[in-house]
């Protein structure tokens, strides 16, 4: 049917991102990138729903998704359209990858329960965003429960449950919500999984497509234990969960779950009926635009980083990630995640809060750069702890907390920043040296995302901190293109992903290799780091692994 | 000859600081502080000389001294006289308290090398600021040194010679010095005894007088071994250091050292003549002039702090403690020391560096002290360790640096602000801590300097974290005020220091009771922080007692 040596084929690929949506079409036989569009949401800060109270509340208003699906596509035909030769009808295929875990309360229909004008200002009743850190004890509870009962389920998760994660967000929220809001909810469906649904016009949360990424790498799907957890386990951490337990089998990411909407089609101008491919996480998509592939770790870095990388054969199951689970990145291969909580946030939030200079953010952070740049490895006598919204990999620890030493009365903002940009980079070298204590080279690394390509000091320092060479990915756009790539083997242009990813993925727009005097000054102070990141993190076994959460205990007491 | 009941009788205090002399005129029967005067100094940042590729280095230029001498005078005889009644020519003595140990290396004459224009503008040819730390390396010699040879040097100094102190700032001088200027350079002579040997014209390095203040606190002058260390073991450290050697007796500060030049009184229109006090360091005469009695805690609070108390009785020789020395405050007593590196530098420094906010570091202060005071005691969930210029006591290690734990991305800069604040005061309560667990009970603090008037947030915080009534000094010229008040006794107006003290000490400007909520968030706090401060200092056993050391390691090695 669908017309596979067309003039022109091409596939759309959707990133929901953090603050914005984000559209390209990609030209399927060259993999250029035909036009882009980006919507910003607009409730919240920078899309955002937080609680002054609490800095650990994120939510996000479903309506920002649909309003900005919209206009970001609309924006991205237009734009493609531009370019000669190229209709709108010549798009055969559409993916999406979208943040995660980020789970959506939806009623029997499949529709946001903010929706419902009974809970339209419930910042409970929205989407349950990423970095929304509130479910922390029911994290633990989680993990405690499947240690207690000996369970298999938190094996590919590296053995603890996060507080960012689907069941610790859902527990939280039942604990948490009104009764006339927990009888309202029918479902709760991921973010990656609520766009494509939406798409193909097909939300019933009992049966609405579950793409394998979400549900393997946050909600413990195993085909091992033939899909979810069971229902008596999850009544066994909060009663009334295993009502939310779906029993459709989770799809690959370059899966078609149906055809386009009319409607959808008919508003947008597209073709109904192209296919629409199961979602994945960003990360995940964006591993697959940015060339994974065995022996590369890919980090998206942005206000956090995923770090995905895949590996052939036996799954190997790593304490301390996020999750090692089959097909969830390439299909046929075991998709491995990591990551760290907050990177771009915590440069954003110096700059901010910490700084003087220009009034703007991103000015100041442009000075910052310039300044650092000048500085040598080593030269401030600074070290930090990169644990500002917790610590994701490898501690899985949301009640962590930053950390600088060696401040002198000569400490300037610029030294403060570059030790913050180390101290991210060490976070990085952890993960690395997680992944091969296990078994799972990292030779090169690929990064991508906006501060990567703004921030060259980052990449160098990322080189010399993991001693390893770096490709900067060709394109500002990752996770979109990831998306396309996949959504064209789901659309039958491309038959494996990585077939599509020969044709499709950019080249890298630069190398950076380690330069060898760094990486010795380096070596030093990541030794430093890992004896502050043991003393203070490490488990609960650190010398000072309670201090931290000491602190968080009495703000928590004298802020009531 | 002096007349005991003229209709006004006063004595002019002065105050050598660190970046101004200060001049105050306090009537001898009242306490009626007459006139002020200050002079800032010209040379380098705020009269500081430092290196930019070594931030431990701190000096100054004496010819800052005799100018900032001249002009503050004469601002406060003008100020003075503009009061009904006084006339400059009923001062009857001038006392003298300086900041130190800040040694000049001087000619056979007394006269500053630097004056000689071979070496005008040679750093090393200046004073030797307190706060210049470059001589580490010989105070660790000296510690050595001492107790291989298990001298009882160091025994009243609490066992740990400090880089800031007299021979260890010579013996690093020796060494750094070109030929050429060590062969110009006869003596070594503290700030506070170079002044009033040059107001007598008593400067000859050998005979210049001495007072037990700088000598017993900072050069390991005692009676019990006859004065200064042996040359011998001087020699031991530093090939020619007993060249500098002296053995004049060291003087309390209630001694007249001799009478007012003719040359002197003349410019400044004095009478010729008038009794001299010998020399003591600012923070021991502002012991004086804010009312230090037993069981009373005087923290003088600038760039650093200053903390002294005294006892009757035997001398308890206290684990670093900066010197217990008996007559060195209040003679016929035993005058106890100790520090803190920084503590207004650390927030000028945070105000300058690492703050948003108005241009102007002290608006920027101001501000920031107003939102902080706006804060809860434990609410940041900030922790930090004051150590950015090192520690004085009672780790006396220079080499420690500042720790900030507990950010945050909500981390503002107020609530930065307000925890360096803190560290500042759990620092304070370490201090007295060691004082109370060697039998010298300490039951009210008297606050003064210039951060204390403008800062009450800050003198609440000091009463909530070491849980005492707290005094803030009637005077912000205390040290001044104490020199006056010494000079008084020295000219023979009032017999001793006691009764001099009864009627001039101004009665204290405020008390501030502690808040027994805050008492027990900064108790549980100050806990955290004790673990903090033996992990990372606790005199090289802590587990983490490498790390800032190290730091400080690569860094040398890579800026070279």
């Amino acid at each position: 049917m669908i017309p596979q040596r067309s003039p022109r084929v091409a596939t759309l690929g959707l990133d929901f991102g953090t603050a914005s949506v984000r559209a390209v079409v990609v030209d399927c036989s060259s993999g250029a990138e035909l036009g882009e569009g980006e919507a910003q949401y607009r409730h919240g800060r920078d899309g955002v729903v937080g609680d002054p109270t609490d800095p650990q509340v994120a939510r996000q208003d479903a309506s920002d998704y649909l309003e900005g699906l919209r206009s970001a596509v609309r924006d991205v035909l237009a734009a493609a359209e531009s370019e000669s030769g190229f209709d709108r009808r010549d798009i055969v295929g559409i993916g999406v990858g979208t943040t995660g875990s980020t789970p959506i309360p939806v009623d029997s229909d499949g529709q946001p329960v903010v929706f419902d004008p009974r809970f339209r200002s419930d910042p409970t009743a929205m989407a349950w965003l990423w970095k929304d850190h509130t479910a922390h004890a029911e994290a633990e509870e989680i993990t405690a429960a499947v240690a207690e009962a000996r369970l298999p389920y938190l094996g590919p998760c590296g053995h603890t449950y996060s507080s960012e994660w689907y069941w610790a967000k859902l527990a939280r929220y039942l604990r948490s919500s009104s009764p006339d809001l927990v009888a309202a909810t029918a479902g709760w469906v991921e973010l990656a999984d609520f766009v494509p649904g939406y798409l193909v016009d097909h939300l019933d949360p009992a049966t609405v497509a579950r793409g394998i990424c979400p549900a393997g790498h946050k909600a413990m799907y195993d085909d091992e234990w033939d899909g979810l957890p069971s229902g008596a386990f999850l009544d066994s951490v909060q009663p009334g969960m295993s009502a939310f337990r779906y029993t459709t089998k989770a799809q690959a990411s370059d899966t078609s779950i149906g055809g386009l909407s009319a409607d959808i089609a008919a508003e947008l101008g597209l073709r109904p009926g192209v296919a629409v491919a199961a979602g994945a996480f960003d990360a995940h998509v964006g591993a697959v635009g940015a060339g994974v592939e065995e022996g590369v770790l890919v980090k998206i870095v942005g206000t956090s980083t995923c770090d995905t990388t895949v590996v052939a054969g036996d799954r190997p199951l790593i304490e301390g990630l996020c999750g090692s689970v089959p097909d969830s990145i390439i299909p046929g291969m075991v998709g491995l995640e990591a990551g760290q909580s907050a990177v771009g946030d915590i440069f954003a939030w110096f700059a901010s809060s910490l700084s003087p200079g220009p009034s703007g953010t991103s000015d100041r952070l442009e000075d910052l750069t310039s300044a650092a740049a000048e500085l040598k490895p080593g030269a401030s006598g600074l070290l930090g702890l990169d644990w500002h919204n917790g610590n994701r990999s490898v501690l899985v620890d949301p009640l962590l907390s930053g950390l600088m030493v060696g401040m002198s009365l000569a400490t300037t903002a610029p030294e403060f920043y570059r030790a913050l940009i180390e101290s991210t980079a060490f976070g990085a070298q952890r993960i690395i040296e997680q992944f091969e204590s296990s078994g799972v080279p990292i030779d090169r690394l690929v990064l991508s995302g906006g501060i990567v390509k703004k921030n060259p000091l980052l990449v160098q320092i990322y080189a010399d901190v993991t001693d390893r060479p770096i490709e900067v990915a060709g394109t500002s756009q990752t996770c979109a293109v990831g998306a396309a790539i996949l959504a064209s083997v789901a659309a039958g242009v491309h038959v494996t992903t990585e077939d599509a990813q020969a044709v499709m993925v950019p080249p890298p727009e630069r190398r950076v290799s380690p330069d060898p005097a760094a990486v010795a000054v380096y070596g030093e102070l990541y030794r430093l780091y890992r004896r502050l990141h043991d003393a203070f993190g490490a488990n609960g076994v650190g010398a000072l692994s309670d201090v931290m959460k000491r602190l968080l205990a009495i703000r928590r007491s004298v802020t009531g």
